[in-house]
């Protein structure tokens, strides 16, 4: 077999077969197949795509190029959750121990952030002593235990999507939905749960900036590992404005612990109700989506999902303590308000430009070897629908500087569009796949 | 400027500018690109395409990243030749002659052959002594005193496409019209002639299959030379089958004397005709095609083009008695007839095939490496439309090797396709274009 060929048949618009694409992946994973070519056949695949079998065998290659982790130690339905990414996600912070504290077992790879989107792991290091750099042992044992952990990623995991996604990220060949879906999945797969809910954002400031690129996404990955043997569920939600009104680790961390309590933004607790009830159903806890949101509803009336999160922050090494006193977080020095300049509604919240505020203040990564400020950030106190009169309160920015929080005030007040006209304000879930 | 930001471009469908088009041809040269990019951008443009800016951009950029030999001492219009190849292809070996005899400079470059078609250098190097490695000093006097010169690539001509058409070819990306007329185009333009007269071949034998492919990469190349301030005329000619009757080196180099004794065979000689009378039209020398075949009909009855071959020979240093002396050039030690199995017409002779059975012979190369045995090949005695007895002579195998003899002769054998169908024998000549 060589590799040419099959750049040239996929090129003519053939269908790789499940040997080929073995073949492909396990020499460009040990260098024998060189980027060029990769590069090559990743264009040839943007222009022709794959069909749903040929998908499923990249996927399934990529997921067995490194270790499968082996969940076999952990009692029950293991469930897993993934969301593409955007501004303001602490989904996991809040989502997580609601589930386990409903019996769910989660065993969960995080990521760091880079960029102007936040990382699930920096956020938990709000959480003086937090780690995710624990034994896979040790993971085990905590999910056991305590029904959640979350480390980070290893090395050994899927490493061929992990060379293919950086040749892809240099040659323009990000962007087919295939090549995606594999690269999300190949992961999930290689993580070894037995059922995976996906969050999959839509909007402004998500990767499909369609509603109808996600749902396609969407169902593309739910294929994948349908076809994997995995229960899958997907939501697709709203990030064409950032979600909930915290943005920044430590200002995030907060808000997931409010909604714990019962007194979390409203889009971002209906995001974590009906994640949550995908998660139960997947993992057979109950069979309708009534009483999962019933069983839900009480884990917070109840505090147990607060005291959940609590034991989880302890089990990683991280002050508890902090979870029954978010007071004690990481706390920015200057907190100034960003006023209305005139009266109107909230047309739109542009997504990404507030996440580069929080970059600018210092809250993200700009290369991988960045430190961040755990405590500075944006709360957003209007959001798109509301209507604001002038000088009221849009955001308040919380900064350890004053130059940066000056360009962050402006480039924040950009970010906000004011209009007369009435804007409808929208749901954040715009559908559920299964 | 981004390389990453060209590939989105053009993968989206964009056109890409002068600028950009030199910026990404010389990073590539210096080393600045990588190769994993430009085979991305390949591909890109295998799907999207150039346009006609574009293709001129792309053709000049590649002929300005090295040396442009200067001919400006060589008096009078010079006009190059190039043909796309193929078997039996010894045009240059009787075309440049008889249009050196009319009064026409010819400055050429050529190149060995690799694979199952052959090179002119090698089959001029049936002349004992004769060598193309010259000074470009000698060379352009050797044009100024005989009309005539012809020497080897140097590696300063256009190293862009050098290192472009290597990437292309281990990456599925050779075949598209506009990389393959800049690639070509670049290196004649960057061979410094006033005026160049291309030979485009179509058929099984050829890289354009399809007579529609073949006018459409004349038109391109027509085009880029026209753009580029040269005068241009290319002639659409059949690579069905092998051209002439003769193909291994020392054979082809008797064919082309004999063709300037007025004894060649009919399809090559009125190649060299229609190829030659543009060139005479491409320099000026006279302005009617009719007056230039007279013309070339001439030094082909006085013995002006054979004196011409001769001259040309002795100037590089080969053994110019062989011109007169044909029986000197290397012979075979087994020469054998093949016959034909049954009687029919023959409709068809595999051209490839006939070039791998020279091959076979040692009469070519199978890597850059090989050294080669002038002296073999095969002569066709029958050709595409001849009607054929059982037990007559179709062609003669020229060997030096029982083996490779037989070899050969089982696999020319099944390049012959023999029926009951009659065949219509068809002109050399497929169109001109200027």
């Amino acid at each position: 077999m060589r590799m040419y060929d099959l750049i040239m048949k996929k090129r003519n618009g053939g269908i790789l077969t499940k040997e080929e694409i073995c073949f492909m992946i396990d020499g460009y994973t040990k260098g024998t197949i060189p980027d060029y070519q990769m590069s090559a056949m990743m264009m040839a695949i943007y222009f022709v795509g794959m069909n749903e079998e040929e998908t499923l065998h990249l996927t399934m290659a990529m997921a067995n190029s490194g270790e499968i982790l082996d969940l076999s130690e952990i009692k029950g339905i293991k469930v897993d959750k993934h969301s593409t990414g955007g501004v303001g996600d602490k989904t996991s912070l809040a989502l997580t121990p609601m589930v386990a504290a409903c019996g769910v077992k989660i065993a969960k790879m995080s990521g760091r952030g880079l960029g102007h989107t936040g990382g699930t792991i920096d956020k938990l290091e709000s959480f003086d002593g937090f780690t995710t750099g624990i034994s896979t042992k040790q993971f085990i044992s905590n999910v056991n235990d305590i029904g959640i952990s979350i480390m980070g990623q290893t090395k050994e995991l899927a490493p061929a999507d992990k060379l293919l996604y950086a040749l892809r990220d240099v040659t323009a060949t990000v962007d087919n939905m295939s090549l995606i879906a594999s690269s999300i999945m190949s992961k999930k797969l290689a993580a070894g749960a037995d059922a995976i809910v996906l969050d999959v954002k839509t909007g402004s400031g998500a990767f499909m900036k369609s509603e109808a690129d996600a749902f396609a996404l969407a169902k593309e990955m739910v294929m994948i590992g349908k076809n994997a043997g995995k229960k899958m569920m997907a939501v697709i939600s709203d990030m064409d404005q950032p979600l909930g009104r915290a943005v920044g680790n430590a200002l995030e961390v907060k808000e997931a612990i409010a909604t714990l309590n019962g007194e979390g933004p409203e889009d971002f607790t209906e995001l974590c109700m009906t994640l949550g009830s995908c998660m139960l159903l997947s993992a057979g806890v109950t069979e309708s989506r009534e009483q999962a949101e019933k069983m839900l509803k009480q884990v917070i009336d109840e505090r147990t999902a607060l005291q959940k999160l609590a034991d989880f922050v302890k089990a990683q090494g991280g002050n508890s303590e902090m979870v029954y006193k978010p007071e004690l977080l990481p706390k920015a020095s200057i907190v100034t308000p960003l006023t209305a300049p005139e009266e109107g509604y909230i047309n739109k919240i542009i997504c990404d430009e507030v996440g580069i505020c929080s970059l600018i203040l210092g809250g993200g990564r700009e290369t991988k070897e960045s430190s961040i400020d755990l405590s500075v950030g944006i709360v957003l106190e209007k959001k798109a629908g509301d209507y604001v009169k002038k000088g009221e309160t849009l955001a308040f920015i919380h900064a350890n500087d004053e130059e940066k929080r000056k360009a962050c005030e402006e480039r924040l007040l950009a970010a906000y569009r004011i209009s007369s006209e009435k804007k409808k304000k929208e749901s954040v879930i715009k559908g559920i796949l299964n």
